[in-house]
């Protein structure tokens, strides 16, 4: 049997862990709630810890909190975000639509907590009393959206921006690295003109670099606080100028950009800015599934694919087949692709159904836009490490295969029209020649025009 | 510093922490796959150990294992089922597309510990090797969808078609207990002809009734196994007979009607099964979401809302607004199906993205699929036992809405005419009258037919 | 200046075009809602006279209507099935959400033709009234599902099993024509263990056996019909025995099982059978994805791809790369994959939506249902004819990959163990040899046991 | 029988009707593509005519082209610009997914018609050939995603935005009229503290101001054009600098900043712009889905539902309820952001599908994000002119929901603390009282202290 306390609320007693700081509400919700396993993601527990230590200190400023009060708050609220505490926050992602009940778990660990900091006893509310001083000037209908766009602001920032970084230098590096090497193009997945395989890869660099660019641009939106619009955006409450001071406190706290948001009934009702950050993922998830579909395709093999890439061995493929080594990290990257498409659909839909003042599907918004920026942030980060670092081109196989290709014919049509190359590429597939035979054949091209023409090195460019 | 013993596989050796059971392949997927913190499910790991013990006892029924291996197999993998073991599967579900690492925690978990109970030393392989033995006439491309097969059939026969009867079965309640309370409908969200509280109910049951027809519907499909197919489809490796044996003892083991699965290619190749199955998961969150909604608006108020139905209080509603109480389950309803629906997506678009003889989509696939299932069970209940059940009439409210309704004027149509009828109501409208007073005025019926034909009562079913 | 009449309902009068049977209802449409160009589809058009007709001739039997105003309205009814008067129904789907303007679109036109043929005036909705006779016991709120749930069974019987059917025999076809082609398998896009190519085919056809047994399920709740429930499903103005009445009628004129749905409040309510149906629609598309991938990577080439497959070339490839053949038929049916799985998403936000006693998500639902029915029937019957009866397999190409593959080292488990067979897969791989040249070498097994054991015709199927 | 001429390609000869302009390969498609009924988007036609001209006159400066053939190019692209010949373009969107085909049946028209306009005769590609002239320097993969992007750039510059500024201003113009509007907020669809009705639609129209920045933000990449990659991105049969010199004259041709991709590669093989462009139209379809709703909702009733807005009555509402009028433009917008959320999910999964040097989902793409522009531009501008521009307000209505609130206690928290004020709101709740009346029989607040704390119109901003 475990020791407990009695915590109340305005529904009335309930019983809690004697040695959890949390109270009354967290536990109803502990109860009430006992969905799924996912809970509230940390990074919005750190936000949340950032959010009332920015309102108590702005509460200080203002006079609506003595000092000693709003530095205890302050102080626990540091512990928070340096990573402790974390047994305190049991809730799940399925709980009330508003995050009131996490809102409530925020205030009421850290109410107990300071309490006793200051002398007090868990359970009594005083000093620190959970609504009347944590959640000072606030209602869960602001610092939910608030503590979001920051958990959102910092991973994006922290996390995502520099493994998508991480993962442009390493495509970058091969772009270079593979600059000389001439390949067969690919078309409709057939054979087409060639280009260099550096240049197969600067598109995957240019699709990482729009990437970041789209991130970067659905940020400032992003990071709008909703702070000081309290229970419907008003601000009832809360005092003229706490939004602002709130949110220069996030900023300098965090060392991020974040601002007050220009219509506090936008910012509660409507989660539009995380259904387009969520749709800049969803397009680095296209674009991610793009690459690493490309990669495994031409590492495919190792001896009936296209075998043009090599790439690393990280681990035995196969249970059965002896020897076997698989495009892994594509496998894991592409289906954090498919995951992140799922979470967009998610998103948007929770996102289109809010109702008057305020959206109550924060918690399954926040939820799957922070997944989706660790599955992202992680995926490019394992797969520049344990893959396109460790690509190698395997020169003579693209060479065999740029070789034979019928689509070199290509070259011969500012010489000899459309029409006349067509007829030697058919001619040479119909009899398996090669396309100089059945050029010289058909008397369409000499030997000697032909070799001048068809040089696959000069087939990389526009011409002069 | 933790102690640490050799491991080896094809690719060499490498450090696993001593006291853990797993071996180097799964080491290497730690290592390798630092993505998100999503595990594999412990319904999927406990599933493998299903497959496990019934592959070992079918090899050892043909003659394919000696019988101490095959039942020091069994031991362990009935340790797995019971609940044994969790520390032992630390991978990731952003791991190798076929669950291959998986497959091979299972089975170097398995001979690491079953070599130990027989006498052998962790790291030897001996007496029970994790392939020869363990893996015996498998593949990871057939046991992982084997794996996935158990593991939805068990969670959704066990956890999810009750949890739907529980929440059937509420509804039931509730439209019997309301089917004398006459209300005013509604559609396009404006007042319409009346119906019983109890014939809206009854809409929600028949929802549900469906979507359990739905789960049922698409069950068979999902409890077909691939086992069997080993590598490609083909069965190389594995005995003649192999596969349906195995199926039986997955049936004998669960109580539940696995089969093996009539073509081994598509059951590799494809996972159509849990699109499919997902398909159903996602229609049960359309109606979920469309029966949550009405219950949150018909329960909106106290005072200025629609207030026909009082919803159970079970929590303080706003942290800043006293005395509120709000729809937090419905709230937790509606978010679990945005994300069904989502996972929807992921599913399937992580199932059309199969190659050739293998869908390498498997963790992700499974991961969504039992998540929703495990969602809408635990919803389901939830919502029931803390919702529906305790949902009250408001029958003076209901009353009073009815009453004033001019959509009461459709009764007339068949009397005087929809053109005529039309007439009343827009006068009643624009003069904010009773549709009588207008009716009267008009000269169009008189006071005695009005009462006569204008009985709500009598408009809750067709005319005998 | 075109000719005009006054048409007139509650809202007052209006012109229409002198010509156009419609009436006021359906211009004041026209004129509110210029919303892009998708007009209603004539599947439903067909589908809402068939509706009329039954109602028409069941209010006859039910002593409802005039035997001549029934049969006028018939006739009319009849005309529209046959593929007449198109060019009065000019509605587009972006209406309101009951449908109820394409209903009165219908009531409109009906009443004006029939009024006219039996005498009467254009306008004057008299002999035939579109409310009290066309409409006569019937509401939008149900007419429209009952059309929905008609056009949804016609179109899915009548073009799209079809279409699935042709297909599968097409798939089965080739199955057994390359039933002996023995060739290299591919997981995770890698070389893997052989198959034939006729079991390759035999799991696509499994897909489309499946695909058509999950429409095949979803049907029976698809065509279940609202009709009977009239405004808010109590039927209220309607004939008890009308419901069944009108399914029987329904029944016969299409020769397809309809029956009256159990309960009528979910029918007007909700469209969960639909969602059911485009997510059976929606693992066809994942599987037709999947298929048609396949064949084109497996088609891929001519010189430089897998080129196992040699597909049909219909068309000229390319504009500027003379002789170039592509596997359009797959991207168009990739394409349609990609279109129905949006579609799905369309009709799970649209059907989730539903408030109170109506959906009023009613035309986006079936515009979407019926696009996806159509473009998977069109598509599956182009792919069948144009791609897959065409598809000859390159025997020679097929013979020349599976020889040179690492992975036939398979067969050696069984005899060697996985470990010394993965040792021999490695040698071969890094030194360029074939598995029979290291496996001497490394003295792991003899040439004649190597030559007996790897035999890729004995490892299609499991070992007796 | 239609008279017919002779058309040929590199597959040989095909009969076309003679008076088309069309030739063999626009013939083929025709005859292998017969699915479903949505033909290319004649946005992308006209399009393809502006990248037509643009494309012969940059031959032109660059010595090329002959001026003459350069020129009948041009006058023929500037006909079907100008809306001419569009009976020339038979295609359907589900073709060949480089859209060849109708690159092809642009340069076959063009070709056919200018020749005939310099004397020449059809089916001669003489004097103007459709590949070697029309198609000169180009392919149909730089082509198509050139035109793709001048559509979508016209469109959303043409259409979209000046139809969100519409609606944009009209609820600005709300906002202002209804500034001085005090009534009930609604968060979980519960009572709230009060705000102005102005204050409601401002934050409708700060989701619209966000909205057309998110389309600005993703034109500049959704406007690049990959003219000059040709084949495979490589520039290949182009000159240097054409690219430059296509986009100068795209612009110029449009008055639009249209600018040549930076990388050509990136251009063809993916269309994450376009998955971008769509995320952005998905986020605006999920801002009206809520603004739609909340309208529909307040202005439900007219006597039974919340009745705050009195929404104009465009149309009567009901088949069968006389007098009905219902909220049908925001059920027409609420359907075109259901469509357009699928739209996105088919964006994504085909720009998700590129493979190697080509992304052949690219009518499919297009033909979405169109559709999207469309419906959501003729959406909004529908819902202005015929929804918001005749909304009132209800103000009697208003007032008496407002004025019953129990939700103004929480105007008393600063004074007497959270949990007092909750007693207060619990108990006028049970008993039916007013907050005062409570307030004073608990002792908690004077009536005098009541009336100057609890002032609705002082409770709609932060305190000074």
């Amino acid at each position: 049997m475990t020791d407990t306390r009695i915590e109340t609320d305005s529904i009335g007693e309930i019983e809690v862990e004697a040695d959890r700081y949390w109270g009354a509400q967290t536990e109803r919700s502990r109860r009430n709630f006992r969905i799924g396993e996912e809970r509230m993601p940390m990074a919005l527990i750190r936000a949340f810890a950032i959010q009332k230590k920015a309102c108590a200190l702005a509460n200080k400023d203002l006079g609506e909190l003595p000092a000693d009060i709003a530095e205890a708050i302050a102080a626990v609220a540091d512990e928070i975000v340096a990573g402790g505490l974390t047994d305190h926050f049991p809730l799940v992602v399925w709980q009330t639509g508003s995050g009131t009940q996490t809102n409530m778990n925020l205030n009421e660990v850290i109410a107990n907590r300071a309490s006793v900091r200051l002398g007090g006893e868990m359970g009594t509310k005083t000093p620190v009393h959970p609504n009347d001083h944590v959640n000072r000037g606030q209602s869960s209908n602001d610092s939910m959206p608030t503590a979001m766009a920051i958990a959102v602001g910092v991973e994006a920032n922290e996390r995502l921006l520099p493994a998508l970084k991480q993962l442009l230098t390493s495509l970058e590096a091969k772009e270079k690295a593979f600059a000389e090497i001439v390949k067969i193009g690919r078309t409709h997945t057939q054979d087409a003109t060639p280009l260099t395989l550096g240049q197969e890869f600067s598109g995957y660099a240019q699709q990482l670099r729009n990437g970041i660019a789209r991130i970067e641009a659905a940020l400032p939106r992003a990071m709008e606080l909703a702070q000081g619009g309290t229970a419907v955006g008003t601000g009832l409450n809360s005092k003229q100028g706490f939004d602002r001071l709130v949110a220069e406190k996030v900023a300098e706290a965090t060392g991020l950009p974040f601002t007050t948001a220009p219509n506090k009934f936008e910012a509660l009702a409507a989660h539009d800015a995380l259904v387009e950050m969520s749709g800049a993922l969803n397009t680095l998830a296209a674009s991610l599934m793009k690459i690493a579909n490309d990669i495994r395709f031409l590492g495919s093999g190792p001896r009936s694919g296209l075998g043009e890439l090599i790439l690393p061995a990280n681990e035995p493929g196969s249970s059965i087949m002896p020897g076997k080594v698989n495009p892994t990290q594509a496998e894991a990257l592409t289906q954090v692709a498919a995951q992140v498409m799922g979470n967009h659909t998610t998103v948007t839909v929770a996102g289109s159904n809010g109702h008057f003042e305020l959206n109550v599907f924060k918690p399954v918004i926040v939820h799957n836009v922070l997944q989706s920026i660790r599955l992202i942030a992680d995926g490019a980060v394992s797969f520049a490490e344990h893959c396109i670092d460790g690509i190698e081109a395997n020169e003579s196989r693209i060479a065999e295969l740029m070789r034979q290709s019928l689509m070199l014919v290509t070259a011969l049509n500012p010489h000899i029209g459309y029409d006349n190359a067509a007829r030697i590429a058919k001619k040479a597939h119909a009899e398996g020649t090669t396309l100089k035979e059945a050029a010289v054949a058909l008397d369409l091209v000499s030997a000697e025009d032909f070799d001048r023409w068809v040089d696959p090195k000069a087939m990389i460019g526009p011409s002069a």
